[in-house]
C-alpha cells in the first residue's frame, strides 16, 4: 500500500540551491520574550492581564519552535548529526520546552529559563559547525 | 556567558497537557497536491502556469514540512526514538526532501514522490505506535 | 454604481487549471482536536488552561472552517450543486457549527461533535462525487 | 461509520455571541489590487515583473477569496438565503472568480472585473439586508 | 563595523514599480471590531466569553496596526511628509493606540474609540491627498 | 462625520502592560537572507530559480519591513522621537527599501545592501537608546 523511504531515495539531498541564511537568535528572541512575559504575569493579578500574557507567550513559544524546527532540517547536515550525536535529542527536547508541556503552556518562569538553555547549547553547536564562539544575541538582558 | 541544556532540566517533559490530535494524513495531503502540481506543470509550457505552479508548490511543500515538523517535536516522545533508533534521521530526511533542495524547489516529480515515501514511512512507524496498521488517505490517488 | 454579475459573466470558470489535491480528513482532523480539547478543559479546573484550550480551540475550529471553505468553492462544482441541493445548506450550517456561535465559542463537547457529525455529512457527499465510500480518517478515535 | 448531521443538529446556531463587524469593502480592496495588478503586469515585459504580479496577486486574490467567504458563513444567515435563493450560487460562483480558473491564476484585467462585479452584487445584497444602499468604497476607482 | 545609510542612498525609492491599493477602510473595519467586542465583552460576566472576546481583540487590533502600518510606509511618500509635518507622529500614536498599552490589552470601549478616532484622522489626510474628502465605511455603525 | 484625534486623546500610552522584548536583528537576519538570495540569483540563470529566488525574497522582506515597523510603532516613545529628528523619516525610508520599490522588488543586491545599511542605522539608534554600542548579529557574514 506504500512505498519504504530507503535511506538511499533521499540522502541525495544536499544544498547546492536557495540556502536561507541561519540564526539562532531567531528562536531565543522569540523565547526571551516568553520569559519576559512570565515573569510580568506572575507579579500581576489582573485575570485580563494574565490571559493577554498567555496569548502573546502562545505566539511567541511558537515562533520560537518553528525557528529551532527551521535550525533542525533546513540548516543542520547529516554530517552534523554524526559529530554531534546528542543533536537529534537536545533539538527534540528544546523545542518541547517551549511547547504546551513546557514554557508554551506555563505562566512559571523555570520553564521559560528551560527553553532558553536548551536555544542556548543548540545555538553553541550551531557556531562550533561553523568555527565560531556563540555570542548571545544584545536582546539577551529583557528578560 | 550562557547555561548548558542538561538533559535532566526538560526530560520532565510529558504530555500531561493540552496534546493535539495528530495524523501523518495532514503532511500526506499537501504532498500530493506537490506531486500533482509538478506532473502538471510539466507538461504545460506557458511561463505564468510554471509560476503558479512554483508559488503553489512553495505553499504545500512548507505546511507538509511543518506538519512533519509537528509529528516530530510534539507528538513522538524519547521512548518511541528508543524504539525506533532510525526515526529521527527519517523524519529530517524526509523534510528536507520537502525543502528547496528537494520537491519544494523542483518541477520534476521524481521529487514530490520522494516526499510521499518519506511520509509514508514515517507514518508506517506513527500507527506501530498506536497499534494499528497505516492506511493511505482516500486522497492519495489523486496525485 | 456598480456591475451586476450576470451568470453568464462567470459560469466558463472551470478547472482546467490549477486544481488543488482536496480531502475533507483535513477538516476533520481538525474538528478532532476541538472535540478533544473541549473534553479535557471540561475536566480540568485550572483557569490559565481553560485559557489555553480557548486559545487552541479558537486556532483549531479556524482551520477546520477554512478546510470546510475550500471543499465549498474550490472544490464543488455546478454540477454538484445541481446533483446535491442541500449541499450550499449543509456547508454553511457546518461552517456555522465551527464558528463562535458553535464549537468554537463553548467548551462543551456536544458542539464540537455536531461539526464533526456535520463534517462526516459534507465527506459522505464528496466521496461519493468520485464514486467511493467515505472511510473516516485514521485519527478519527483520537477525541 | 459517521453519524449524518440533521438540519436540527446545527439550525439552533444564531448570532448570539461574538459576531464580528462585517463590510464588503474588505473583499472589495483586495480585488481591486488584484485589478490594478493586471493592468501593470500587461504593460510591462520584464520577467520578474510578471513574477511579481502574480505573487501579488496570488495573495491578494486569496485574500479576496477569505472574505467572501466570511461573508457567507458568518454574516449571512438562514434567512438571508431564503429571501436570497441566488445567494448561495453567486458567492460561490464569485469567489471561483478570484481562484485559479480566475484571477488568481491571469493577468487578464477582464478576470480582475469580473472578480469585482460579483462582489459588488455581493455588497448589494448584503446591505439589502441592512436597509441601506449600497455605496463603492473610495478606493473603487484606484484599480 | 556597519555604514550609515545617507538619505541619499534610499531617497531614489519611488513607486514606479508594484504599488498596491490603499484604502484607510481595512484599518478602520478592523477597529470597528475591536471596538464593538470590547462593548459586548463589558456586557458579559462569563470568563469564556471575556477571554475569546480578547482573543479576537488581539487579532482584529494587530490587523488595525498592520493596516496603518502599510498606509505609512507604503503609501505615504516623503512630500506627504513635508506637507503634513505631524503625520509620522499621528501615525504613530494611532498604531500606539491600537498596542497592547491602548485597544489591544484592553475591554474599555474608551480605548477602541481612541484608535478609531486616530484612524480617522490619518484617513482625512490620506484622502486630502488625493483630493477627496474622507467618507466613513458603510460598516461605521455597526460597533 | 468623524472626530479628530487629539494629541491629547493617545498620548497617555505608555509601556506599562505586556512589552515585548525588541531586537533589531530580527529584522537583519531576514535583510541578510534577502542579501543572500539576490546574490545567487544574480549568478543562476534558470528561470525557476529566478522565480523561487523572487518568492522567497518576497517573504523574506516582508518580514524585516515588519520587524521595523514593530520596532517603530511598539518599541520608539515619544522621547525617542524627540531625541532624533531624523528617526520617522529613517525607519520610514528604511522599510521603502525592503519595499517593491526596492529589496523586495528586485534581484540587485545593490538594494538588499541598501536595506541591511537602514536597519544598522536604526539599529544603532536603538542601542543607543538602551546605553549600548551596537553589535551586529552572528549571521551578519551569511550574505
Amino acid at each position: 500500500m506504500f512505498r519504504i523511504l530507503t535511506p538511499k531515495t533521499v540522502v541525495s539531498a544536499h544544498c547546492d540551491l536557495p540556502c536561507g541564511v541561519y540564526d539562532p537568535a531567531q528562536a531565543r528572541i522569540e523565547a526571551t520574550s516568553v520569559l519576559a512575559m512570565q515573569k510580568k504575569a506572575a507579579a500581576n493579578d489582573d485575570p485580563l492581564y494574565k490571559t493577554r500574557a498567555e496569548i502573546i507567550i502562545h505566539e511567541r513559544a511558537g515562533l520560537a519552535k518553528h525557528h529551532l524546527a527551521v535550525l533542525w532540517h533546513d540548516y543542520f547536515k547529516p554530517e552534523h548529526f554524526e559529530k554531534y550525536p546528542e543533536l537529534h535529542d537536545l533539538i527534540n527536547k528544546t523545542i518541547k520546552a517551549g511547547s504546551g508541556t513546557g514554557a508554551r503552556g506555563s505562566l512559571d518562569p523555570a520553564t521559560g529559563q528551560a527553553l532558553l538553555d536548551g536555544i542556548d547549547a543548540v545555538a553553541k553547536i550551531f557556531w562550533e559547525t561553523k568555527g565560531k564562539e556563540y555570542v548571545l544575541p544584545q536582546s539577551a538582558d529583557q528578560a
